[in-house]
């Protein structure tokens, strides 16, 4: 997962807030999977608006997997940038590579697992638009 | 509002983990709301379950005001207390006083009002089960 | 606080992640305070890596009280607006008038007083440079 | 990772509440997270308070890694069980078996590795006192 091979399909900017930081004066763990949102957001047309539209539909995008390495801490005042790409999947699964970096310093490493889900979080198959967004076939 | 004469309808324990912190190392101002509400749960028949069913009988109870004064910080570890007493109201509006203190030094001072929603966030009167609870007469 | 006398002295755009959602569908009351934070911090040199160095300096800027209205709610998507502004102050506090809004729709009213405290949380005169910069004489 | 050969170091009682959950009822995938600190917290002597007075003496414990799956969700009022266990390490790894529980269901499957920095986050050895408490020889 090093910078050379990286294709980002999105690219997201962060800002680091005290929200996010904890008493160790960096960021807290949990708080780069929000981050990690933010950026998957980008992938989905019209980002979290688009997201509200979908569960309007009765589909639900979950996460059900995440690998996550975090290799440098983020401080208050740093901007960070979400990069997202699409490594494959299919109508059951959406895999994602996702990176958070400082400048030219990589922070956070993640592999992502999508899964969709109904209004019962019963699984059921991507929708055939969200498929053809993420480049997926299926 | 000083510590004597404080009639607590609920007192809650709260430890400060580091989710709780910022990098200035003490409790981010936001999540003492979240340690409000954590408080106040408890007023309700079987705490957050209780309030889950309230919500499934389209009885959403919502903040429509509070006023806060940080008046000294927690930090990492600490062990606080919530405490939270009805200081009145109305078919329409639940009036609280909420304390948050670490031994004998009070934390935050809170005056919080609730108010009753439907579904869609239209303005309705608590159900009687819940003004009882309260101690309200309407 | 009626919007035709609203002078922003800055305006932040934040937009609505699942993150800042609850069970009910809508922003949980404690985030728009991370909403505002990010609002205030337009006001500082630099924003929050600003807001960082004066830290370094030794000078921690805390919210000392917070008064809020939550009028209406936002929703997973939603773009609001942080408006901020200086509502006068003193070298020992900064009264600021911070409103939330989606369109023409005002969601949130806060009225916010910050303090100057250093590494001990001890209470001390803001420096020049920040009164300057929120145009208070001292 | 099944529930008969779950040998747990630690358990930890996490109770829903609003701030956990987002739009689609359930709890945020970043929060786990939280519930999963708050859980490994148990393992240190005298919980958050103790590993306050770890960062005193210079001892940061950060988080290197973490694989989650979500395997099933969370709602408003749940009360879950966060089961901890040590799976071994060294003097500069600590490898933990995390999961959550809600009755017989498990939630959440979590591998946690730990390590230990200074206040420059530079990687370190673990002190003898934290490697003893967590059973690993050195």
């Amino acid at each position: 997962m090093d910078a050379p091979t990286v294709q980002p399909a999105a690219e997201h900017q962060v800002t680091v807030y005290y929200e996010d930081t904890d008493a160790l004066g960096v960021v807290y763990y949990a708080n780069y999977l929000r981050y990690l949102e933010r950026g998957r957001s980008e992938l989905f047309a019209d980002g979290p608006a688009g997201i509200a539209r979908l569960n309007q539909r009765g589909i639900l995008v979950a996460v059900y997997a995440v690998n996550l390495k975090f290799l440098a801490p983020a401080r208050l005042g740093d901007l960070c940038t979400v990069r997202t790409r699409t490594k494959g999947g299919s109508a059951y699964r959406i895999k994602l590579d996702q990176q958070i970096w400082r400048d030219d310093l990589q922070l956070v490493a993640a592999d992502v697992d999508l899964v969709c889900v109904d209004r019962n979080f019963e699984l059921q198959e991507f929708p055939e638009d969200v498929l053809e967004r993420f480049g997926i076939d299926a």
